[in-house]
């Protein structure tokens, strides 16, 4: 118990005065403790009438200042223990047990028990918060089909829009069909003789290529397999160049590589079936496209539909057994070529719209019948508030929804999310407080293009911006045995700590072990962690907050099998029997995603001096700067613009204020009042929000952070500097000299702000003064 | 002394442990001090072997939540007397002894001056900032001149380019030549017969008026007195009528109200002769022109001069001598109406370009030489380092620059500045600290366009808007002895609780009590405060920072003299012999500035939770919202936009918001210890913010104020709700129909985005809970 006692008594004037004037000029208990143990603790000598002894009282006047995560140690190991594996089955059974549409019943379903977890866990508020979102949906009366006609018209081939029941828990009726979401409604037949065309990734590389070997694809249908970039640009890019539809499929060699006999898929394996369908959305904004920067509630305004920005051509997904009979009718000159484009990995295949004579009178029909609804998608908030700094947020996320049952995406997270909140909440009723206030969220309709997270942002940017520590993002936490974390620098030293405290999940003593020999595996000294993509809710909080982000999972082992996601994403096959049987059978994985959560959670809420790795984030840029100029690409911009040189000066100059500011809290961190160690909490919370742009970066006004962003041409990409890589690549390709000289003025202005946003970021760490 | 004292000791417990759990759970000291005296003092209690005595130590600790400004009352006092009238008028004279146009080499030696006396005032920090901004200069050795030249083409008249000089210390051979700033060079020459038009105020009233009399002014030059509107308004709304250019003069009737003949008027009053002429910027964006949104580095992004929106049409100011000439020559149809046309102030009169028989042959011809130059122009920025709150700022500005002489606009504030400046530094010496920092901003080329400011806010606009808690903001500080306040609501009770402590400038025992007598003349039971407008270097931090400034100037007998602004502003005649001889020659008025400004600024800075007043902004919005409804407008706008009642409901939840706010505040500001008083403060701080809208108003993007912002139409002016009047004028006044439905949309999406951003403010104050 650490409240005060009452009574008179005597104190010991020497720790006491060393005490009370340490908090100010002071210093702090924690990691100073075995130099100052006399300020650990306010020793109480009762000398009263009775006679003298002492008695150890931790002083509520110490808390402001000390360092909880060091004075707490023991209480990692007991977090470490409550993440309980059985629990976490048990969540992940009970989320994954039915589909997860956003949207739908079961998604409100799964958002009241949320809340009403965190009330059980005896959170001090738990609350639904719903926005009115633009979502889309298929007709389950009359799915989306794909279908070749002979010259006849008749019918010779039928898409499948579900995926074949397998195992016994899998064939729940509300299973959403086949489909893009935000592709458009359309019938389009193409003419006998005309075929398709396969675009392999169907990235802008493989239609230029296409281009150079003298396939025009406009006015043609596509097809392209998944994989290398988000689905979404896929939709955009071949959009741009005039294809009238396209057709994705999941090539074989991603999602099936060992082999598709039944024997070498689920459920007899983590590889899928041919009629395994990845659904998804192909929408590449961020948040309700109705209501761009704006919070969707209830009454907001909204843009007309015509006037968003949405796909334009319809787009359909299908598995490898449909691709397979179409590529061999429609897809190109010899069969042999077809199959060879769906092994091939990194080649362009030059299949194009030559078809084989027996197929010339044949045609291909692709029907969409999705529609768009503005539909109710609940967000569940729930904090636990910080005892000595309320008003300080460490966020942690997760969203809800899925294609289907979502036992990885996302349920291992919720599942994960479910655990770490009762493990705090039995602290909690132990008398246990965070310094700061930890925040859970369950966001809605992720799937669709992060509109739960990105309304709820748009909708307290101003706390958000001014109170947050950091947002920790989990997701599909479970795919795989290996760690992969994407994150703000100033997170990455923080997450590799963390990592050192967590027990393997599989055969290392430490997470942080199994993880450094992964890399080791590809000749790195440590692991690499990479910066933020737009892949999930961290986005809105890193990109248009500049709110210092994380992001991790366990995914696929990336030594044994070269592919971008597990096989079952969004398909019908990514059930609790595949993580149950597969992925994680004993939970060790999902128990090392709960702990490494709990901890980080606890880090940042708990230590006095927020730690992030400053350092990281001036390296970081530095190398990215190097990155930048590599190839000439350095002395092309400074014949753009004379003055790139001074960018590189700002970056030089924004290191050696991180460095002389790490210097500073490193030689008075032990010695800091609480107003100062508040003040210098501030400038470092802040820091990464001086890195944000206004009006967004150039023409993406949701994307405002000037040193790193998601790619713009893959959503699931990231770039340094991605205003400047994006201005010049559209400099490069642009064939109109208006529009190039435009897009150099653009590029010009550009690197000017970046330069002072550098400059801004350097003197925000400076001593308060205004020099 | 206030040191930790050495030696051990014992010390009472009663208080130490009162005062330890007071400062977390428990008391603050101040204005709870005869409640809880013994929690002010830390009693050490000595009963070591030598036996017990007991010694008063003021705490370090009890600093951090010590609210100064009650407990150092006994300092005002001494401030008070500290600022000294003698030391007033020495500054003005010295800032006022030569003309200060910014850029100029005597405004940077004041510069360097001022930076000097805030290092012998023992500042902890005082720098010269400069920028490189667009300026406007006129030719000095070919001034820009209107004559009119009779049928023969002979130069019947001559417009003077300077004032003539009447006073022996009036005739600094650097005195700048009269000119409108940004006006562009040209040379205009009208057609015999087709004369000038006279435009009365050149408001969009008046010029509609004109067209409702058949007058159309497209193609002709035009002439207009200075008053009711900013003049810069007058040249575009001139130049959107398709006028050719435009002629402004300074109306007897406000300069020379009593008569005009030379007794009447300087050197023996404070009016003005005919040859006194407003100089000014006619640039109405905000900060420099090149650099809209960013600031003016060495180094920064400029945008091409010709991309850039300035004033089209030539501008030229002169006297009124000139202008009678001018008018009884080419103004209008019967001399009589003319002179009418000089005295009438409040009806637009009919002058059209029908002349007398004797003039039709003659013609005018406007020269303009103005020419525009990137200058560096200095802010000087010093700082007293906050003891407690060293990352927390209390922002006093002033500019230097003038027209001429400038010893109203700007040397009596920047004299008041130096004074108040002096008297801190005073305290300082004698081991005295604000609690949180004080930072004096002396701004460069504010006449042209709030250069120095705006650069300033824009380079630092992170810091600012993190640490800010107010910017006081000074002007020309006498120019009457009528105090007239307009500030952020926020802002409303410290002023009025400040001119309470201030003794009277005149006859009043209170600058209040004067203050509130001059109302009472109007009827009002006590002072009115208005809202800003875009007149001073406030502007920054309020419409684009959202930071709650104030500004405050003693002005003319409103009650005596129905004029906008003292005669000699910007003319030559505003010397230092006009303030020392006739506005305040016992320096009263002017150490009545400098109080204010130092108990404001300790006020601010001292106080532990800031003395905002809360419910005053919840009833301004009210008021104002009652205001904006009425006259049929709120059905008008229900009609356009039928979720209109949500914003009102916004307010209402806003205004319970404050309420709530403010009534915890109360009940527990004795008993918050410093992190929460921190987290309070931080709520209040940043609520003005929480009403800035990212990319502006609509089609105003510097100007991002939601709620208050200068009227579009005149940057003097105020408006509440400013996006909503102003769009709904567009819309009213609008003839095209697909216009008119556009910026109904837009107003829609408007009154949405007000309604979020209350909807957000109202939430911002909550228990630090997301609900």
């Amino acid at each position: 118990m650490y409240g005060p006692k009452s009574g008179l008594g005597f104190v010991a004037v020497a720790a006491i005065l060393s005490l009370l004037l340490g908090i100010f000029i002071g210093q702090r208990s924690s990691s100073s403790s075995s130099k100052l143990p006399e300020a650990a603790h306010l020793r109480v000598k009762r000398c009263d009438s009775q006679g003298g002894y002492e008695v150890e009282e931790r002083s509520q006047l110490q808390k402001l200042v000390e360092d909880r995560w060091e004075s707490e140690q023991h209480l990692n190991k007991d977090i470490l223990d409550l993440i309980n594996t059985t629990n976490l089955r048990n969540n992940l059974k009970e989320l994954s047990s039915r589909p997860i549409l956003a949207g739908t019943e079961r998604d409100n379903e799964l958002a009241r028990m949320i809340q009403q977890r965190f009330v059980e866990s005896g959170f001090d508020s738990s609350e639904l918060v719903p926005y009115d979102v633009l979502l889309s949906y298929p007709n389950q009366s009359n799915p989306n089909l794909i279908t070749i006609h002979d010259g006849s018209d008749k019918v010779v081939f039928t898409s499948r829009f579900k995926e074949e029941v397998l195992h016994k828990d899998d064939g729940d009726p509300e299973f959403i069909h086949s489909y893009a979401a935000y592709s458009p409604p359309g019938d389009i037949k193409t003419k006998p003789g005309t075929g398709l065309i396969y675009v392999n990734y169907a990235t802008i590389e493989d239609f230029d290529k296409l281009e150079e070997l003298g396939i025009d694809v406009a006015g043609h249908l596509v097809i392209a397999r998944f994989g290398k970039i988000f689905r979404g640009n896929k939709v955009t890019i071949a959009q741009e160049r005039n294809a009238t539809g396209i057709i994705l499929f999941s090539d074989p060699n991603d999602v099936a590589a060992t082999g598709t006999s039944p024997a070498d898929v689920y459920p007899n394996s983590f590889w899928i079936p041919g009629s395994g369908m990845q659904r998804g959305t192909t929408y590449d904004g961020l948040g309700d496209p109705l209501t761009p920067g704006w919070p969707s509630t209830r009454d907001a305004y909204r843009l007309d539909e015509k006037d968003v920005v949405l796909p334009k051509i319809p787009c359909q997904p299908i598995g490898y057994d449909d691709a397979r009979e179409i590529l061999k009718k429609l897809g190109g000159p010899s069969p042999s070529r077809r199959v060879e484009g769906m092994v091939l990995k990194k080649s362009v295949t030059t299949l194009g719209p030559q078809l084989l004579d027996e197929f010339r009178d044949h045609s291909i029909r692709l029907q969409s019948h999705n529609s768009l609804r503005i539909t109710k998608s609940y967000n569940v908030i729930g904090t636990i508030k910080g005892e000595v700094e309320p008003d300080r947020y460490v966020l942690y996320g997760n969203h809800r929804d899925a294609w289907g049952y979502g036992s990885i995406d996302p349920s291992s997270g919720t599942a994960e999310m479910l655990e770490v909140a009762r493990v705090f909440g039995e602290l909690k009723k132990k008398g246990w407080r965070p310094r700061r206030t930890m925040v859970f969220c369950s966001w809605g309709a992720e799937e669709f293009g992060l509109m739960g997270s990105t309304e709820w942002v748009e909708d307290h940017v101003n706390k958000l911006q001014d109170r947050s520590v950091a947002y920790i993002n989990t997701d599909g936490c479970v795919s795989g045995p290996n760690l992969q974390v994407a994150a703000s620098p100033l997170m990455w030293d923080p997450i590799k700590k963390i990592t050192k405290l967590v027990p393997g999940v599989s055969d290392g003593e430490t997470v942080y072990d199994e993880w450094a020999a992964d890399f080791a595996l590809q000749n790195k000294s440590q692991p690499v962690i990479g910066t933020l993509s737009a892949s999930s809710d961290h986005t809105g909080f890193m990109f248009y907050c500049g709110i210092p982000s994380l992001d991790r999972h366990f995914g696929f082992d990336t030594s044994k099998y070269d592919i971008d996601i597990y096989p079952s994403y969004h398909t019908g096959y990514e059930t609790f029997y595949l993580v149950d049987k597969f992925l994680d059978p004993n939970y060790r994985i999902l128990q090392g995603c709960g702990r490494m959560s709990a901890l980080l959670l606890k880090y940042f809420s708990d230590s006095a001096v927020i730690p992030y790795s400053l350092s990281k984030m001036a390296e970081t840029i530095e190398e990215n700067l190097v990155r930048l100029k590599a190839n000439g690409v350095g002395e092309r911009l400074v014949q753009i613009y004379n003055k790139f040189p001074v960018l590189e000066e700002a970056v030089t100059n924004f290191t050696q204020s991180i460095n002389k500011f790490v210097k500073r809290i490193e030689q008075t961190k032990d010695t800091m009042g609480p107003m100062l160690l508040r003040a210098v909490n501030d400038q470092m919370m802040k820091l990464e929000q001086t890195f944000i742009l206004p009006p967004g970066l150039p023409g993406r006004p949701l994307e405002r952070h000037a040193i790193f962003a998601p790619s713009l041409y893959d959503a699931y990409g990231t770039s340094a500097f991605p205003g400047i890589s994006d201005l010049l690549f559209r400099i490069n390709t642009s064939k109109d000299k208006v529009k190039k000289e435009q897009r150099k003025e653009t590029l010009r202005r550009h690197i000017s702000d970046v330069t002072i946003v550098l400059q801004r970021a350097a003197r925000f760490l400076e001593d308060f003064q205004f020099i």
